[in-house]
């Protein structure tokens, strides 16, 4: 029966680094520091298993019992990013093969090829022991599978990925391979197979985009199989408690398939001051693993120091706002890394709570202030939801798509999602979901669909019925434009738009040197960006076009479009806006959509509206360290300061309010 | 009997990437281009040898065959850039080795060795099969060996490679190991052989230049023997149709060579709005390959985008200048890469005549006027050939021992021969021709000969005969500088040209930060450049000097001396100059051999002057965008737009005339 | 019974890459340059041991036999650094092996592993035989251990590397693997081994700093033995004649563990304008590797051009400064390098006294100078040594230390120890010893210990022992920080100082963007630097302190406190000091030890006072080519232009004065 409650706060916590003496005089600053809750174990499998099947987990109950009796919860971590020398020693294939054919080797983490079935075999009876273990441990609040996984590199090329590939394939193509050969048109330089048997992983040549998107996505689908082996075997063992593996700020991977078969988002990051804002953006997109808030599960207080210190001495105030947003985006725990920085090993020169030597770090008192304001906002946050009528589509299949085969070495997808499309949601106080294309949005009252160069046709027509009951829809630049295997279509410019919207695709012409020219149809002037798809209406919508370009034969067409369909509406975007003119886009639409928008400083302060089945009110947080005001909808009273407020409330930099209505 | 007559306009053609039934839409496209060539077959090896010994032709005739019925001439490459996957895995050893141990995969092009004996064998087999299918076919007008055909990276290293060079060097030095240990001064580093077998490929070491040198042209040898084998075994079976290789603007291989054994020089160039200019010298370079006109097979629509786009927007116009300047500069065909752009494979963001959906892209307007334009000016463009009384020695041998050895990291041999030597003549409306050092030169008037460091002794006594006879010769800098092995002389500076000349060489210093002043025979003042030969001059001669220095002992040395030998005169130049002094230079030797210059606005427009047994005339081309004039030396008529002109000609942007006589 | 005697000037010489009859003119040219020394046979094993055992050395005997008779005395260097291609065709293996994985070859030099036991005998029988021909030969001088000895990239990764690593580990954690374990808290990623037999050299993995320490200290340790093995066969046979290494500027290496079997220091440097006053430094150190004057093997006379000329065209004076450097800090020689640029093989670009083709470089006239200029001084050379007052520790463990851990990546060990500590001497006129830890101080009155990551107990006791009779130290920041194995302590932040000092470590903060502000205990304000380690002193003694500050806790620390102990003073330095904060610093520190400073254009002269049995006097060299003025102590005479002096000395751009009082 645990009584461990959210918000969760506290940090990770390595006991095995430190004389096991130091436990109680931890525990104390723990609780000194305002912490119910420590993530422990995650690198401990030489601890856990020294040798080949003997286990030691005496140590670890001690702790997780010290830690409970203490009032602090623990979230355990399956080791399997770190197997111990005496596995490498043992079987020196599980390790990754680079792509230039060297193998990794020991003294690191994350060096084994997630595909290889001794190194699997070993990760999954380390994982089952813990949850024989800790399954039934009323301490143990939830559990972390591996840490931070990824396809690093371009993946693993061992024997076994490599057959396993060839394998992959011929199950895909049904074991045609002319099918093959076909859909990724292989008569271009004559790279035509026979056999499957043929293929090999794509390296050491100029290889073509198709074997590259297949071989990206059947590297991050090694870690999500890798992952969900892992889950299964510890929902065996541990009843309702949640389990998750914490991911980082990088959508490579497919985190709504990740996720299908975890029970909760976990989530590590270390932006800085001029960043923090995607941070924000990352929540939006996080909170809609799972329905269920999530776990930030690392974060520094001071600042990233992995290889060596980069980043700035921060300012008073950004820990405090840096560790309120994911709670105030929807999430539940916010826990540091590091509670103690390492006296040796790696990462010497990370930021934590304490320094090595025990002495508090400068932001202690921060941490502390920041653990009295969760208690006292604690009900609201347990009792609302984020509230949003906005969705997004992020889906990984298009960072994938534009890494193997870019369209202009100017445009970088997630730079251009986030500046373009994201931050004038956040400008104008909005809050989005941010989606995989896989996800509902069905409740939401606008769509909006950028750089979705894969758009599968269920989903359009998904989409479309949805359009047709009412909903709005903002769709592209670079939208439709490749099929499944990242091919063009061959007789036809876009898969199914053109017919659907009832336009007419007429060139695509990059521009980086901004050389074109638009205007709205009101003839106000704007610029184009650096991608550009002209159209041509059949018949009225067109919102705006090309007024001046070097080349006449571009001259009048259409980079945005409306058509109205059903009792919904679609702008179609023909170019890579700037964030200014897509903030004129989103206010077209969301007055269409009759959503609220523009009720404060959005280009640093974040407004968050929750919803309960009691309460309500919203989140502000206080981004860029510059301060502003937000207009409320109703009076509120904020649960931290316990001011009221009619309608305007001024934040100082950094301020964190809670205002319930 | 062939109908097809030049100037040949059109584009590669992928059949094989596209539906059999596709063809004759793409013809009627072709029609509608104003096409009248088509260059297919390059990577095709895959569809016409399916399996080992299996060839298939059936398809290409029928292609060949609809072309050939619709008035489109056909050019057949041999596909052998591209050997097909069952050859790999039957023969793994045939692809390369990288400097670094990795062989290349199967997946790309160019991935064998050139001297792989395995590999060459199915390379001569496919190109002897096709020559039988197509030797006689009266629609075939040209063939084309392989494509773009280099030297990559630093070569290939397999045994194959490592085993021939050692022969290589053991004939080159007749069997006489301390001869090679003396010409490389291999006592240095003790790096002294005792045998050949002992010589590895340069790699894993820091290896001396000669070596370098040594085995770099070793490598580009490879090419040239590889085209040749195909080229012999074509001219079994082709008759009269001229076969060659298309190729790239980069001198790293000796032309001259290459071209020996070919019928006519094919050439591909992607050039963009700002080195526009740069494609002209290569055009007055690839003219002087063949006695004959030459092909322009490749060149772009709008972008270049093979991994992905990096080109710029090009302004209206520009098609129709980088179209003309191949035919205005000697050649009689202009094809475009790609006819319509790949819809998967690879290179999919390349630019094309048509979209993959066979939309026309934005430029189609500007190719059909070309192929207009064309039709107009085709008896004089048949019937007159470029005139030329320069000749500049751009030898392929320097740029290899600048890469080997170079002299002052701040000077750029392809660059500084550019900029200092070549582009000071098209500003003055002059027309050179650029020559291997093999090549002749004694019915050219004026003779220049820049950083040619090895000063064959044969070419030297070949030049001061022709100066005998009247020639000016303009020389250096670093021109003489080092003997064949690329090794400096042991007892005097230059090779010969102290004696030549009379003039004793006192210093070389490199000065980067341009510190050195001087000052022509007047008094008025220039810049001198990165690296400075200072001479002093037996007697009179001097034309200028150094006249400020950070160091006294270079006061007063000269950097331009002339010379009068017999009924001729040399310069030697020993600074390397700017674009503006070596305009001067320019002149004063053009006042000499009384060759008529500086008639427009050379910046940017080039002037082509052509003559035939009865047509003469001119070639303009705005290649800048700017416009401008130029003066006629007598009244003319112009081909295109019907316009007479009495001797000051306007151009607009990006203009082209062809003005008759 | 020779009869040179210093100061030595002269060359390297190669003679073997020369015709034999040339030797004559050489020597003529050598002595018309004033040359009574050269360099010789560092690189000539080919032709000393042509084959495997047969030795030539009549060819040597002759070439020292004639200097000898020209009064040229020889340097003999051991050609170790060049093993013949039959050794390395003979034992493949005795070859470096990358960290990649590939194994170095024949054609440059360095290319064998330090530890191989093959090549280690084949070392040291030729340096045997060279020694037994040429340990009694009166012309020879001295001798020269193999060349530019270091650690390139990171070492050898040869199976002997490996294998003795793991035995070096063994021993040195007396067999207890679990000691290692712990000595680098391999808690961490679960790293621990069980056995020695475990450990491979780190490669291929994100391996921890202890690791990646012992490995390049084992590294460097291999480079050290090899030397040491070289100079105890060579000992036996060369009597008093010194045996040293050509080291460079680079403290990689131990050189005072390096130095401790070698009779001489031998150093090579090719400073350019811009960092002339760099060289300064590296004589402050190389003065003390052993108590005798030092020789400078090799310097440029006009400029580098091993691979390519990039260094500029350096004005008049420059060389002469330039060689009058290491004359003036407490060395006896300046040979060049080269003496005659390499007419082929490797470096042909390489500046020299003369040019391949026998012709002088435009700097012979300095050259000739110079020598005479060392005649007339040469009783006052040596007559006299260099005077200092000031000891600064610069311990080639920090920069290892800093490379395998970085703190922060704006702070770069030896850029920072060179501007802020070294260089504010220079401008003060002061002339200190820098020293490794283990170097003896006790003479000095003044201690500087900067970035002493490490601090061993031993010294920690040592210098408080000597602060407490008198001395003053100047400690931090940066120091004490570590233990030996390159990690922090578990309950401290500081090893010792602490507690020593009576002070409170608070927090260390990076802070790149100098947002932090401090002043001095009188208010005036100063810029601190990238890194703080801030304090809180009990009691008195705080000289600077934090104002201003982006996060509240770190106002009001301490940055710079004072210590009296028992006579001595001890200054903690909390920040990287700026070049002027550390001035003043300097100026507090050396009015109490009583030194006197800044009589003098610091910036760009140094003043080196000199003092001998009978002679005194200062050696004043201009090195940054602006002139300017040093005020004298006593009256003096200045031995290269015979003036006089009272007080006020002016110096010309780049010029030398001997002022013998």
């Amino acid at each position: 029966m645990s009584t461990f409650a959210p918000p969760y706060f506290g940090s990770d916590y390595y006991p095995e680094d430190w004389p096991a003496e130091q436990l109680s005089e931890d525990i104390a600053k723990m609780k000194e520091a305002g912490f119910n809750v420590a993530r422990i174990a995650e690198f401990a499998w030489s601890r856990m298993e020294p040798s080949d099947g003997v286990f030691e987990f005496g140590w670890l109950h001690r702790v997780v019992d010290e830690l409970g009796k203490a009032g602090i919860a623990t979230i355990l971590g399956t080791p399997t990013a770190t197997p111990p020398v005496w596995l490498l020693r043992k079987y020196p294939g599980v390790t990754k093969v680079l792509e230039q054919g060297n193998s990794l080797e020991h003294g690191g983490r994350r060096h084994c090829c997630f595909r290889n079935p001794i190194y699997l075999r070993y990760c999954l009876r380390i994982a089952e022991k813990m949850a024989q273990e800790f399954g039934n441990d009323p301490n143990v609040i939830g559990w972390q599978i591996d840490n931070e996984v990824y396809v690093h590199d371009r993946g693993c090329f061992c024997p076994v990925c490599a057959e396993q590939f060839r394998r992959h394939l011929e199950k895909k193509f049904n074991g045609d391979i002319d099918a093959l050969n076909r859909a990724w048109n292989l008569t271009v330089f004559s790279q035509e197979y026979s056999s499957f048997d043929e293929i090999n992983p794509p390296r050491n040549a100029w290889t073509n985009p198709h074997i590259n998107q297949e071989w990206i996505l059947f590297q991050q689908h090694a870690v999500i199989e890798f992952v969900h082996a892992q889950a299964d075997v510890l929902h065996r063992y541990v009843g309702s408690v949640p389990v998750g593996t914490d991911t980082m700020p990088y959508n490579g991977l497919d985190y709504a398939e990740l996720s299908s078969r975890l029970d909760i988002a976990e989530f590590n990051h270390y932006n800085t001051p001029n960043t923090l804002w995607e941070v924000i953006l990352w929540f939006d997109f996080v909170r809609n693993y799972r329905n269920r808030p999530f776990w930030n599960t690392e974060t520094q207080t001071t600042w990233n120091g992995s290889h060596i210190i980069s980043q700035t001495l921060k300012p008073e105030g950004y820990c405090t706002a840096n560790s309120w947003l994911p709670i105030a985006l929807g999430g539940e725990a916010n826990l540091y890394w590091l509670w103690r920085t390492h006296w040796g090993g790696h990462e010497l020169m990370h930021g934590a709570v304490l320094a090595a030597s025990g002495r508090p770090m400068h932001t202690f008192g921060e941490v502390q202030e920041i653990s009295r304001g969760l208690r006292k906002a604690a009900d609201f946050i347990n009792g609302t939801r984020v509230v949003s009528d906005i969705a997004v589509h992020y889906p990984s299949r298009s960072l994938n798509l534009f890494l193997v085969q870019g369209i202009h070495k100017e445009f970088h997808y997630t730079r251009c999602f986030a500046d373009s499309f994201y931050r004038p949601l956040l400008d104008e106080c909005c809050r989005p979901d941010l989606l995989e294309t896989s996800q509902d949005f069905s409740q939401h009252k606008l769509l909006v669909s950028p750089y979705v160069c894969y758009l599968e046709p269920e989903l359009a027509k998904r989409i479309l019925d949805w359009v047709a009951n009412g909903g709005i829809w903002i769709v592209g630049p670079m939208t439709d434009i490749r099929d499944e295997h990242g091919a063009k279509f061959q007789d036809r410019p876009l898969g199914c738009l053109e017919e659907l919207l009832n336009v007419r695709w007429c060139y695509s012409v990059p521009d980086a040197e901004l050389t074109l020219k638009c205007a709205w149809k009101d003839g106000s002037p704007f610029q184009s960006g650096v991608w550009n798809e002209l159209y041509e209406a059949n018949g009225d919508g067109v919102l705006a076009q090309i007024t001046q370009s070097p080349h006449s034969a571009l001259l009048g067409k259409a980079v945005l479009l409306e058509r109205k369909i059903g009792r919904g509406h679609v702008f179609l975007l023909g170019t890579t806006p700037s964030r200014e003119m897509m903030r004129k886009v989103y206010e077209r639409a969301l007055d269409l959509a009759g959503i609220p928008y523009g009720n404060g400083d959005g280009e640093n302060i974040v407004v968050v509206p929750r919803q309960g089945e009691k309460l309500s009110g919203q989140f502000l947080v206080e981004f860029a360290g510059q301060g502003g005001i937000v207009t409320l909808p109703k009076p509120g009273h904020d649960l931290l300061t316990g001011e009221d407020f009619d309608t305007t409330v001024p934040l100082a930099p950094y301020q964190v309010r809670v205002i319930q209505f």
